[in-house]
């Protein structure tokens, strides 16, 4: 069997005050579980996908509590390093509205995942059944070690065979530009996928072109990515707006329908575009991958957490037009 | 006194995730209590119409949560059939926001209402203080034996003089169109009032025209039928649109004001405007009949669960205009 | 020390259905404390001032439960005065959408704070420290006896040498029209701000322009006021407007930026403007007064409550333009 | 038919923080609806007998949760009285455990209730159907009105040829010692029922005897009462005690069992047992009405909120000593 | 490998009132999963076996949410059925305290698991990596094919070669006595471990002993059982028992230590107890099987829910005589 | 004004599921605020002292979430420092039942408190109003410099001629025994109160003696103190003890009366036993400090969080022998 998807990287127990309350007026936090590459996994777990996700947690019933959480999604949590006396990231998630953007605390250094180093996972076991690796550009930056063993994990992947997409998701918190910009350069060579946006391929990739359909296309020569993808917002306002995507595969550019969004929690939807998106390249089908990678990323927007629970079927019938008619 | 209205129909308990959460993802139930002809009833007691609702209930703590939701309305619990090792029917709703659409999952097989039996309700007595008997499709819908008591109902309310209306609620998981179109076109002689809507007035009734108010009367004539409902929706997005009302009544047409909606649940809208169109009828006034049908309609959108809770002036105030500001 | 900020008036416990439950419907309430003068204070607290709240409350657990969640926000409560077997006010509040406006029943008839007596607070002690003084109508509409002691405080206020801002809230349910422009009319003479509406300045204070700014101009040179605010809403929803503000001060009009608004809870709104109005105004500035006013104004409809939660930061950023991308 | 049971009383929304919080650390009051004449109709409506409540509310929102939530019980509705611009009673409970005891605020002064006037209330017409009268100390403590009209309404029962039944439950914050004692002495020849505890028969009764049952029946000697009633607590804690009754019926004792207590809410429970006693009294049956007082009372105490929701068969199942098994 | 404990049966969504709220009372339900051998998988999953469970679960949002929750504990999914149209059991659970016992209303006739039929579950593949087998009498209860084919998997274990153990978990709601007597005696040469109680060994296997160790002895050998197994609890009280084991295994008698009990939800502690008895006997030591079987199930009593959500670590540190201290 | 008491120290977010469920199954946590010396302060407030805690915090959400939650409970907040980038520790705490202990998942490394450094607080300008310093061996176990920081203000206290008072609170997980018992030693000369108890005066501190009275004063005597508590609990289960007090103050012995108890949430009882304790000896009266001490420390038991929400009437009710029926 070769077909799984292997993703890494950190994820945090989230803390969120209930409806719009502030962290400052709050009686309890609602608990969910998320990070990029954890979030992607679930994606494809949900579509059926034989997927794993790789992390290191803290040997405590927090650790437990995160652990649990992710198998109940079906995405496989067997190659988890578990360490004694480390601790588990935590992020504080404040909901907003117009014009209160939503509003992030961070407590995540030191983190067991952070303190990862070169060497403790055992790459060539991890990626024996699997066909697909993917990461983040936030794993690289929560730490030093951890970045190597990005980079250690890329270079992995290659040598085994197996595709490689990658969203840089750049955190002004974790790391300056200049040093995110070095690393994505320094890793680019191990690449298949780049997940990004109109202005960070500028930024950080110096490919800029009016019309995003150049631009796409631009990227994926100047860099010989297989896919490059680019999703879209439209609106002023924090509850509602509208959400598609473009991607350039192998030169040519398909596009997903856009979707008018009534935003309930938009945490997570890059991520879940990811999981559409490789669902539709490994059945070696770009508008599939695109139409899927917009639905799962639309459909993020209308459900509680980072996770999007849904079914094939579900997003299959979103990307085929759907009905906003009640189901029954 | 004869003024009572009789309704008979099967109710539910209602079981959804709080705010947008999915089944899969919640850890608690929210509890309503629903059905089509409960919630019409429900309408007319808040306006503080005389008002039974006739059904069949298991004899356990779940068939009494049911009936003191029901009783806590002001509706009339006398008429309720309590029995022994039944079933009460549930029904689980989530609900969605743009482009998820709300979904519903019924486990109503075997309810005790769906064993009723030709013969178990004594109609005579039922109807014996009543002038208006409602009842929908559904109830015809969910048991060989239920089609054949709401037949036997019919009978009896025209025996017993009474006033009938009837919302033909098409459900396609519980009947096919074939059987569902016969069972309307062989009870419809029965019927003085139809509450339906411009597509389905077509589908099941065979009567089309491009504009509403003709088909109105189109539908009207063909059936002599005393008057006939539709209601409109426009908006493509989950939780706005607008909504209003025409009715044909003697043949003559009969317009409600254009609502806003901003909408926290729409389920029970269209029983909701039963209860505001009966109460105008009874009172012999059409304009007051769809006035009250779209103001009760659209109220509904803004109130959790499948009841609408208001009173007379409530619905005075929003017939005339109303205020979107606090009052205070 | 010489720039505290004084306050005075009732505060309530405030009860609500969660969501958008209606009262009839609900098993429990959320606790909110909220006042028109005391929303003011918190405002300010928030921004780092120095702002003491005045009141009158009973000698029990909630007394103490309202007066820890006052201190809670920064306000400082040494002023108050705690009465024993006296109650406190209450009001429940149901939350709308459209077509349902939200609706308050209050439950504040003889509170500690309607008993207030002239001679009661010593004001002379309570404005040793301060250099400004806020009071809305509401305070002298409650009762008698509460009226009398708002005149005897803009007296003392005066003789003190602070300045004196009032926002006239007019609340038809606690007083005639009459009864509350002969109030606002014999009392003007010790007002330096004035926060109203162009409606309200004419119906209240005789002064009518088709031109907001020119109505400004007016009222402010009729009654010889520093500075006159008003503040604009539009938009045919509850959930979805616009809030903007102007102000004349010294002859001059200022405008602030316009937000569009997602509502979660628009209660204290204008209480929020004012706290942002004052800042400016203790700061010699009339546009960082208009500014801070509408930004306070406009982020209050996002926070769950009567009181506007956040930092300087957070007000200087929305001025300054904002962003509506989750912060993180 | 003359079969109804009629109590009168006021009857207030209780709100209470959840768990053991105390009032001044909660967010959030559960609401339950409670008062003496009122709990005690809701046990005989879940007994099945007919039993109506008469009291005065106001006509607003918070009127309507009450009587929906006495409606929800089986008890009848149709005599209350809705009065405009009036309030409801309120009060705060706040649960306690060892050594702290549970604890209320009041905030009934001027409720709706406790402005009935004598002549407000058509007792002919209330009574019409009726053979039983059950009303509580409280309601003539609540004010000087209120006090009148329980002594017409007391005549009215009388006359009319029912079966009258009281208890005391006297109040401290109600009424003083003297006012209590004068007035229960003075309406005591229109009472066939007692229900009242060893201590209070000393205090406002003037009978004491060192044995209770002795004291039972000197107490009805002296009084002329058909039946006396005492229950019996025993234990040092605020969630474990034991709880017993004991009757004298026509001279002769009856005896209930004892029951082991685990205490999850207490209030309400003297209120419960008047529901079994009166039951059996109704059945002629003295054994049956300290059987089911007791067992009712006891069964109270792990039930939250004010109402004691049972079944007969419950009841029977716990006189007959019941099993402490899962039911399944 | 060849180590997987395999267990069969159905679970169900439980929905229960929050805290000691009757159904009747409640305004939502919390959910939990449970189900006989579904909470000995879970208990073995917390010791860190590896251990599958196989059922039958409607393809829908609730089986979704069901195998989800299971997946979360670490229990293996991968041979579960899913049915199209079928429906999942729920049951209704209210928590009792003296002297009111919990309370269940079972909804689970016609469930997916009921409907297995003979031939649907490949026994041979689920039993290619396992060594033991654990089912339980309710499996054989839920319907005739049920029954048929919990008797074609205990004959595949028994070919493949594995321990097999069994609780007969009698339920007078689902078969009579005799029907289960009969069942249990003709599938009775088919099992290795019995865990039951002195009564039922009386009741459905004919062994009676004034002792329990005698008792456990003659069963043994009556039916050649390697080891059978007893419970024991104390006490007379709801919330407050003590709890305690005794084994016969190859004749000898092993005894846990005896555990006080303050109970927050004893459903699932017999299958808890399964599951420390089923490590101990893998584990090939007695003393440790009736060590830890009295430990899980004193520790399922203090944990809401079904499942005893716990640690190896946790079970030693009980099994050693614990603390009672706050673990900081 | 020389009256306040000061205490330093640490507080955390507490983080707690709901009733009794463990970390791994919750979905919320509800939020307490706590710390040893926090918890002492809150007691000394509720007690109407001034009171003033001083602390570092994060310049952040979680920051102001909990200066907000002191200033509620009227501590003094004034002394505080705010720090940019840091963060704010966390505990996870697990209520427990009999057998399984409360459990507490401490993550606390790195917090703004712990990276206190020597020099950082003005200890003159804190003590400048104050008679009384508390602290703990907590604070001195944090983090090497805050270690520095309590001998800094020890030696700041006496200077400035402060009582100053001491509990151990010895923590495993932050520190040696041998570490502890060296700082303990080193720093004693500038105690005159310490609270501790019979195990940990022999521990810590070499006094062994078998009756707890003698071993009091021979504490008191080798170290010169003027006053050293002990606190008393009974009971082998996790929610019913007894709790009781002694102490020896001037060479005397004083008890106090002992508590039966049910336990609630006994974290933070001998924080608030201090309180009483230092209310009593800022009294001058030793039995009022032991009695007082006794009952907050008995009292917080029932009260979920960490503080002792009370009044001074309650506590001398307490003391006076209280009683245990429902307030009203």
């Amino acid at each position: 069997m070769t077909n799984e998807i292997v993703t890494f990287g950190e994820a945090m127990i989230r803390l969120s005050p209930p409806g719009h309350l502030r962290i400052e007026q709050t009686d309890h936090f609602e608990i969910q579980v998320g990070g990029a590459e954890l979030n992607t996994a679930v994606g494809l777990a949900q579509l059926g996908c034989r997927v794993s996700w790789i992390s290191r947690l803290p040997q405590n019933a927090l650790g437990r509590l995160l652990a649990g959480k992710v198998r109940q999604t079906g995405v496989a949590t067997d190659q988890l390093l578990f360490a004694d006396n480390e601790r588990l990231g935590v992020f504080f998630l404040e909901h907003g509205a117009s014009p209160r953007p939503s509003a992030i605390v961070y407590d995540r250094v030191n983190s067991a995942c952070a303190n990862v180093q070169p060497g403790m996972i055992d790459w060539k076991h991890c990626f024996a059944r699997a066909s697909w690796y993917h990461v983040s550009g936030i794993t690289a930056a929560i730490s030093t070690s951890a970045s190597a063993v990005v980079t250690e994990s890329l270079k992995a992947a290659k040598t085994a065979g197996l595709k490689v997409s990658f969203d840089p998701n750049y955190r002004s918190k974790l790391w300056s530009h200049d040093a995110a910009k070095k690393w994505y350069r320094d890793n680019i060579e191990y690449l298949d996928i780049l997940i990004t946006s109109p202005e960070d391929a500028e930024r950080y990739f110096d490919v800029a072109e009016a019309d995003p359909e150049r631009q796409l296309q631009a990227l994926s020569k100047k860099y010989k990515l297989q896919t490059v993808a680019f999703t879209f917002r439209q609106g002023a306002s924090i509850l509602r707006e509208t959400y598609s995507a473009k991607i350039c595969h192998l030169g040519a550019i398909y596009a997903s329908r856009e979707y008018a969004i009534e935003t309930v929690d938009r945490i997570g939807a890059g991520d879940a575009f990811a999981a559409g998106l490789i669902d539709g390249l490994l059945a070696g089908d770009p508008q599939h991958a695109v139409d899927y990678g917009a639905a799962m990323g639309a459909l993020k927007h209308t459900i509680p957490g980072d996770f999007v629970f849904t079914t094939r079927a579900e997003i299959e019938e979103l990307v085929q037009g759907g009905t906003l008619r009640v189901k029954r």
